[in-house]
C-alpha cells in the first residue's frame, strides 16, 4: 500500500523516495496495532470510581425510550422496567454482560492485510464522522459534500499507510433519497478502499437492502458472514441516558445480519453530558454498558466496539469544540476505561475546530491523536481530515493526517530498552579510539529504516535548501499529491461483473 | 498579565473578551507549575537500566577535555584521571553528588509572581535556542535575527500567560562583537520581560561584565544574589562524552557569581549520540551526571538544572529534526529520568522543522510539547516560536504558541475525579424530572471558567459565522495581535535612572 511511484520525480524527491521505499513491511518503524497505554490520565482508584458511578447510574437512573423489542429482551435478561418507563440495570446483569462480551475482536478488511486486531491496547487510526461540507482548499470555501467526494476520500485513504480504516466521514448531500444515500455510501466506500469500512443507517428498513449489497460485494452471504468488512456506527443513545429508539432497531437488524456494531454514545460535555470530564466519562460508560447489555440480551458474543465518544462544548457558545485539550482528555480517559474492561473500544480524536488545514488544525489534530494513541485507544475515529468541529472534511487534511498520525504512531511505539538500544558498546566505540561520532556506524545504519519515521510531505529541509526549492507551500504540495493519487488509483475495487450486477439491482450514483 | 484591552473591539470579540476576563488568577483553569507525570514512556525497570548504563559509561568510558581547574576539583572529589586523560567517575561519587544536589529549586523572576517552582513534576514552558534567522511572516522570508527582534520576543513573551520563562531564543546577528552581543542579549531580554531569563556566554571572560550589568539591574550584588533572575544555559559537554573546555570555565565563573546553571547536554541521536532513543538518553544522562559531579565538587548545592537535551537527526541527511516523534520520545524519556532522580530538569520540545507557522508546524510543536508536559518535564525549553529545526524564530509562532501551550497545559492538569466531578447527582437531576440537558445548570456555569481553556486566536466559529466574518486568516490575525502587543507594552522594564547608568557603563545597541 506504499506508493512511491506517486511521488514527485526529480533529484531530491527520487533520492528520498528510493531510500524510503527500502523498508519491507515487517521492517517498517510503525504499523497498525502498535500497543499504547503508557499514558494513564486516571489512577487505578479513579477508574474504579468511574466504573462504580456508571453502575449506580445504570441501576438508579437507568435509560428511557428503549423500543418494545429491546424492553422485552433486556427485561428477560434481568433489567427492571420502572413505572417511569426507564429501564434499570442491576450491577450483576451488567457484570454478566461484560463477562460474555467478545474480547479478542478482529475487524476485517476486504483484504486480509487490512484486518484490525483490537485486542489489548492495540491502536488503529481512521476516518469517521458525518460532515456536511467539503473543505475545498483550492477555492478556500466550504461547499456541500457529495458521493464523489466520499469516494475520493476512500480512494485516498486506501493508499495512506497510517489510515487503517474508513468509516464514512461525510454525508452524500447530493443524494436526497435516504435509502439511496445509505446504499451509495457503502458503494462509494467499498469501491474506494479494501480497508474496513464503517457506516450508519437512517432507517431500520434500509438494513436488508444494505446487506444484500454487501453480500454481492462479498460474493455471497456466507462470505460476508465469514468476514464482515463493514461495521455499523450506531448512535443507540440520545444522551443523557435515553435509548435512540430507531437506531436501536437498526442495531437489531445489523446484529441479525452479522454486522459488527459500534455502540456509539456521543454526549456533549456541558450540553447533553455533565460539564466535568469525569462526569462525561461516567455517563458515556454507563450508556455503553447499557448498549452492551442490550446486545448481550439479543446475541451474546456478537462483535461490539465500546464507543464512548463524549465531545466537548465551548461553553461560551454551546457549540462543539473537538479540537480542545478537554476533548483530548475525554478521549484518553475513555481509552483507559476500555482497557479496564478489556473491551475493544473506540472514541473520537484528531478533530480540528479550525476551518482550514492551518497551524491551529495541526496542533488540534495532533494533541488528541497522540494522546489517544498513547492511552491505547483501539479505534481512533475521526482521526484525519476533520475540520470546523466535524462540519467539514478536507482531502488535503486527510493526506497530511497520514504524516501526522505516522508521527503519533512512532510515539505510541515508544522507547525500547535492551542491551543493544542502551548502546553502551556503541558509546565506548565512538569515544575510545573511535571516530568520535555515530554517523555511518553499523548501528546507525541498521536503525535508520527500522526505528525512524520520515514524513511524506512534512518538510525538513534547511532554510537555504527551502529557498532554493522555491519555498514550497505545504498545501499546494498536498493538493498535487491528491491529484496524483486520484489519477493513479483504481476507480472501483470490484470486478466488473459484480459492479454490473450491483448497478442493475441498485441505483448507483457514481458513474461506471 | 492578561491583556484583554489588546483584543479587537466589536460585538463578538468584546463579548468573548468580557467572559474570558472574568477568571481571577486563582480561578484560572491553567497556570505555571501544573503537575505532569501521567505519561511514563519508560517502565521502572527501564529507568533503572538507563541509570545503571549511565553509571557504567561514567566509570568505564568517562569524559575527556576537562579544564585543569575542573580536573583538580573533580579528582579531589574522587574522580580518576586516566592515562588517556579521560576523567572517570566511580558510582559512589556520582551517588554522593546526586544526594547533595539541590532539589526544591525556585528559579526567580524579576518579579515574584514570575517565580518558577521546579519541585516534583511541575511543568513550565518557555523559549530557548540560538536561532540565527527571524521568520518574517509578512514577507515570507528568513532574514538574520537582530537585537531588536530579541527584545520584541521578550516583550511579547512577557504578556503571554503560558510562556513562563524567556531563555534567549535567537542570536543578535547585528552585533559583531561577542562581548557586546552577550551583554546586549541580557539587556534586551531583561528590559523586555520580568520573567526568568536564560542566556549563554561566548567567553568566560565576559561573565564578570555580565554580572556587573545584572547587579545594576537588580539594584545591588546582594539583591542579585538573593534572587538571581538570569540562569546560564551552559553547553558544558561536546557529545559524545567530552567536556567543552571553555564552557566549563564559563560555568565556573557563573557559579562564583551566584547564577543558576542549566547543565546542557545537546547530543544528536545518530550523529553525536547513539542512534537509539534509549542510548541517546543514556549518554545525555551520563554527561549531565558528570556535570553534576563537577558542580558538586566546586559548590555543593549550587542551583543546577539537569539539562538532558538530546536531539534527533534525520538520518537521510544528518540534519536535525526537532519536530519528529522520535524527538518527542527522547524528551519525554529524559523527563522521566529527571523524576527518577528527583532533580529539577529541562529538555527541548516544541520545535518545528517546518519553515513556516503552518499545519506541519502545528502538529510538530504540539506533539513534543504535550508529551513533555504529560511526562512532567520541569522546564520545557524551546517550546514556542522555533522553526527550521531551531534555525528560525518567529514572533507570530510565539504568540500562537501561547494558545498551543495553553491547550497542552490543560491536558497536563488532567482529569479530576471526586464526588462532584463524577456528577451522579447532576446526571440524576438532568434525567429524572429535569430539563433533559446540562446547559445552564449550576455545575455547568461554575465549571465554565474554572475547567475550560479558551484559545485567544484559535478559531472555533461555525463555517457560517466564519464566512460572515470574512474567513479570517490565522496568521494575519496573529500579526495584528503582535502589532497591538508591541504598541502597548513598555519598551524597557527598568527605571530611567538605572537605564541611564547602564547605558553610561555599557554600549547598549537598542535605542533609549
Amino acid at each position: 500500500m506504499t506508493e512511491t511511484t506517486l511521488r514527485r520525480s526529480g533529484g531530491r524527491a527520487a533520492r528520498l523516495s528510493a531510500r524510503a521505499s527500502v523498508a519491507e513491511p515487517a521492517m517498517r518503524p510503525i504499523r497498525p496495532g502498535l500497543r499504547g497505554g503508557q499514558y494513564r490520565p486516571l489512577s487505578d482508584a479513579d477508574v474504579q470510581r468511574i466504573h462504580e458511578a456508571a453502575l449506580r447510574a445504570l441501576f438508579e437512573i437507568g435509560l428511557a425510550d428503549a423500543p418494545e423489542s429491546g424492553i422485552a429482551a433486556m427485561t428477560a435478561a434481568g433489567a427492571i422496567l420502572g413505572t417511569d418507563r426507564r429501564l434499570r440495570f442491576p450491577p450483576a446483569m451488567v457484570e454478566d454482560a461484560l463477562a460474555r462480551t467478545r474480547r479478542d475482536l478482529v475487524l476485517f478488511g476486504r483484504s486480509p492485510e487490512n484486518d484490525l486486531d483490537l485486542s489489548g491496547t492495540r491502536v488503529h487510526f481512521g476516518t469517521a464522522g458525518a460532515a456536511v461540507h467539503m473543505v475545498d482548499v483550492e477555492t478556500d470555501r466550504y461547499r456541500e459534500s457529495t458521493v464523489a467526494d466520499l469516494h475520493d476520500a476512500a480512494r485516498i485513504a486506501d493508499v495512506l499507510d497510517n489510515i487503517h480504516f474508513v468509516q464514512r466521514p461525510m454525508v452524500c448531500r447530493d443524494i436526497p433519497d435516504n435509502l439511496e444515500m445509505d446504499l451509495n455510501t457503502i458503494y462509494a466506500c467499498c469501491t474506494g478502499t479494501l480497508k474496513h469500512v464503517g457506516t450508519s443507517f437512517t432507517d431500520p428498513d434500509f438494513v436488508d437492502d444494505a446487506l444484500e449489497l454487501l453480500h454481492m460485494i462479498a460474493g455471497s452471504e456466507a462470505a460476508w458472514r465469514d468476514r464482515p468488512f463493514v461495521s455499523n456506527s450506531n448512535c443507540f443513545v440520545v444522551p443523557p441516558m435515553k435509548f435512540a429508539t430507531e437506531s436501536c432497531k437498526v442495531m437489531e437488524a445489523c446484529i441479525r445480519g452479522g454486522m459488527p456494531v459500534l455502540l456509539l454514545s456521543a454526549g456533549q460535555a456541558g450540553a447533553t453530558a455533565p460539564v466535568t470530564i469525569a462526569g462525561a466519562i461516567v455517563q458515556a460508560v454507563a450508556e455503553c454498558l447499557a448498549g452492551l447489555c442490550y446486545v448481550d440480551a439479543l446475541a451474546p458474543g456478537h462483535p461490539v466496539i465500546f464507543g464512548t465518544w463524549p465531545f466537548v462544548s465551548d461553553l461560551r457558545t454551546g457549540a462543539m469544540s473537538g479540537g480542545s485539550g478537554e476533548q483530548a482528555l475525554l478521549t484518553a480517559g475513555c481509552a483507559q476505561m476500555h482497557a479496564f474492561y478489556g473491551l475493544p473500544g473506540g472514541a473520537a480524536a484528531g478533530i480540528a475546530d479550525s476551518k482550514r488545514p492551518d497551524m491551529q488544525a495541526g496542533w488540534e489534530q495532533m494533541c488528541s491523536n497522540v494522546m489517544a494513541g498513547l492511552a491505547g485507544l483501539n479505534m481512533v475515529y475521526e482521526a484525519a481530515g476533520m475540520h470546523a468541529s466535524l462540519l467539514g472534511f478536507c482531502h488535503e487534511s486527510l493526506i497530511l493526517g497520514d504524516d501526522l498520525i505516522g508521527q503519533a504512531l512512532r510515539c505510541v511505539r515508544g522507547i525500547e530498552v535492551d542491551d543493544d538500544t542502551l548502546a553502551l558498546d556503541a558509546i565506548r566505540d565512538a569515544c575510545i579510539g573511535g571516530v568520535g561520532h555515530y554517523l555511518g556506524s553499523s548501528q546507525t545504519l541498521a536503525r535508520m529504516q527500522r526505528d525512524y519515521v520520515y514524513p511524506a510531505l512534512g518538510d525538513r529541509s534547511s532554510p537555504k535548501e527551502w529557498e532554493e526549492r522555491g519555498k514550497p507551500d505545504l498545501l499546494a504540495q498536498t493538493t498535487a499529491r491528491k491529484m496524483a493519487i486520484l489519477a493513479t488509483t483504481p476507480r472501483a475495487r470490484l470486478d466488473p461483473a459484480t459492479d454490473k450486477a450491483i448497478r442493475a439491482r441498485f441505483r448507483i450514483h457514481l458513474p461506471a
